[in-house]
């Protein structure tokens, strides 16, 4: 590997960098020098903000007002308010997402929700609704999720490719639920597209957002979405897993009847009364005592987007996956690696997926160079870009580094 | 109220603080100078060694580490290493604890659990075990999920005083869940006869845990109790919201049939394969990714019981509460308050609560004079006894300063 990259692409990628109006956001983390880090799709790096408050929390909130911090501190509020943080970058109003479990305690809640909400709208002397489509090549969990709800609620699983899923839908679909961006391929699915044809249907859609909240818009409130979840130690750089998110559609929220309805989603908590009367509004998502020392973590995380503008993050995402793959085309020689990330735009996440032989050995040997991506059973290579901390020169050596190994 | 303690109490106490082998523990603890803590049965205090193992987690673990963290650090280990930690705190031998979850979360995996398992055990031709009782003046949130847990698995859910649970056995009992001590009255429940008695009824014994562990012996595995659950945040200090933790004896391992079977519980996490197959022993009660910055801080928390002897901590906790409850009496004019708490020490758990006429605004004036308990609705003052860094001068002071207020 040359040690000075002065090649046409190392110049390409110092000019791009010069004029990326996000550049400048880089500060905004604490990375190690010398890094690249394309792994932010699995954990996102630490936001500057963060570790002075997470000491303030611990030694103040929590050693010096102790109990009382749940007022003063406004603890007690935390879910709903960092929701409303979080609303704007998935395109929702306040007041419809709540921050709290993880994403598959909020998946449960998603589709037992959904089961109940398309058992409640179903018509009268019609064909029940009896199917749960489930996205055939989803990031395990949710299909594992999705059978319990299934089971639980009398639904039955129905796995289907993507591609598949528009001729698969039908008076039996009671709701469906997909990936907006495939964990392993990174391919991007048509969120607007596959909504529209869900309600066509009759049926509810249930989106997973793990893999393109924080990386590109998703809109959720303008294309309808009924219900959602996402984790937030991805893109959103909330740490290690920091609270998942739930997002329920204005139109679903006073009927939506959780699975899980632990006091702090009880309309007067403190009353504490033996009958359940759920709360209005996101606050219904909520279940149990809500984990402050992560999620007041992820509200200070979330200070790395003050000011930013989701075009802008997927403009630069588009532009870095893009580069990334002519480097590679140009430094990998052929036929060593096969791209698995769909070249469309309209189709692409934040992430290349590439495909070799001896995928696990090569990820070893990045890292040991200080290129980190990740390796995905059983031959995938990923490499996740944010916009918000990664530059074209990382894009430019990480492909020379996995041309030098393949070479 | 007299500045300098001089009388035969304050003196008392003082020679009892001195004579106490736990007094030293004390240190262990981060604690405001001046501040009477009688909240720790609502949310513990701040143990010494957290502020800086968080501080670590954060900028080393998460800053440096990156991903890498998950395997170098420990992190995908710690629901089950921690869990093995709390194990010996309850009288359960490693295996039985997985950590993770609020406890509204952690009761609906056992309660569905239990059922699922009493439905395994029920013997064909007899009648069918339908009910799940409750105790009625349990904590709100264990009624409204076991209401819920018994809706999603065919159950009814009958509401019974705990007095009253040897009567209300029967062969349509499936499953009993019960408080080991009440949260507002502070009445210490007979977990071992009771759950003795759900046995002979051939029902399942769940047991809630959270106003018990760390505060007396539990002895789950000595006892038989079958699935248990407790938060970390009040005796055992894990911190606002720390994670909770789920019990399951050996005995019913391999037929525990969780609700939410997300990929942390898998056999093969990292397969990413579409079946489900459960992992064995305690792991199989995890879900979703684990909330690493709350996780680890509980983990450090918990080196405040090294080398604590449970018995020690149950002889300290009914000294202190024995000599707060003499103090009142001694200081509290006749007739203002009222103790709710059980006088026997068999009955009795770690706190005391008093009923009072205006609460609410007796328990602001305590707070304003530095001796912090809480106020339940509608007219119960609590003051919770936490042997590891209460000693019996903040237990004069505390009954003193009400004496004031009350006079």
């Amino acid at each position: 590997m040359s040690e000075t990259p002065t090649g046409d692409l190392a110049l390409r990628a110092a000019a791009l960098d010069a004029a990326d109006g996000l550049g400048k956001l880089r500060d905004r983390f604490d990375l190690p020098e010398g890094l690249v880090y394309l792994d932010g799709n699995s954990l996102g790096a630490l936001p500057a903000t963060v570790p002075g408050r997470v000491t303030d929390v611990v030694a103040r909130e929590w050693g010096e007002l102790l109990i009382r911090s749940w007022d003063e501190s406004g603890w007690w509020t935390a879910p709903e308010r960092i929701g409303d943080r979080i609303a704007p970058l998935v395109g929702a109003a306040p007041g419809r997402i709540v921050v709290g479990d993880s994403t598959s305690v909020n998946l449960f809640k998603a589709l037992v929700g959904a089961a109940r909400l398309a058992g409640r709208t179903q018509q009268r002397g019609s064909g029940e609704r009896t199917e749960l489509l489930v996205d055939a090549t989803t990031f395990p969990t949710d299909g594992y999720i999705a059978a319990s709800a299934a089971r639980m609620t009398g639904l039955t699983v129905v796995p289907v490719a993507p591609e598949d899923l528009p001729g698969a839908l039908s008076t039996r679909t009671a709701a469906v639920l997909m990936n907006h961006v495939d964990y392993r391929t990174g391919r991007l699915h048509d969120l607007p597209g596959l909504t529209a044809a869900v309600h066509a249907a009759g049926a509810l859609a249930v989106w997973d957002l793990c893999h393109s909240a924080g990386a590109l818009p998703v809109g959720l409130d303008e294309h309808g979405v009924d219900l959602a979840v996402g984790c937030t130690y991805k893109y959103l750089n909330g740490g290690p897993g920091a609270p998942a998110y739930l997002y329920v559609a204005d139109r679903h929220q006073a009927d939506f009847d959780s699975p899980l309805p632990g006091w702090n989603s009880h309309a007067e908590p403190f009353a504490m009364i033996p009958g359940y009367v759920p709360a209005d509004g996101a606050v219904r998502g909520r279940v149990g005592t809500p984990d402050i020392l992560s999620m007041l973590a992820l509200e200070a995380a979330l200070d790395a987007w003050e000011g930013v503008d989701m075009a802008e993050v997927r403009a630069k995402s588009l532009a870095l996956t893009d580069f990334f793959l002519e480097c590679v085309d140009a430094y990998v020689p052929r036929g060593r690696v096969e791209t698995v990330t769909p070249l469309a735009h309209a189709e692409r996440g934040s992430q290349v997926s590439l495909r070799t032989a001896n995928a696990a050995d090569t990820m070893k040997q990045l890292i040991g160079r200080g290129v980190i991506g990740d390796f995905r059973a059983p031959d995938v290579l990923r490499f996740g870009f944010t916009p918000l901390y990664v530059g074209f020169a990382d894009a430019e050596r990480a492909a020379r580094t996995l041309g030098d190994i393949c070479g």
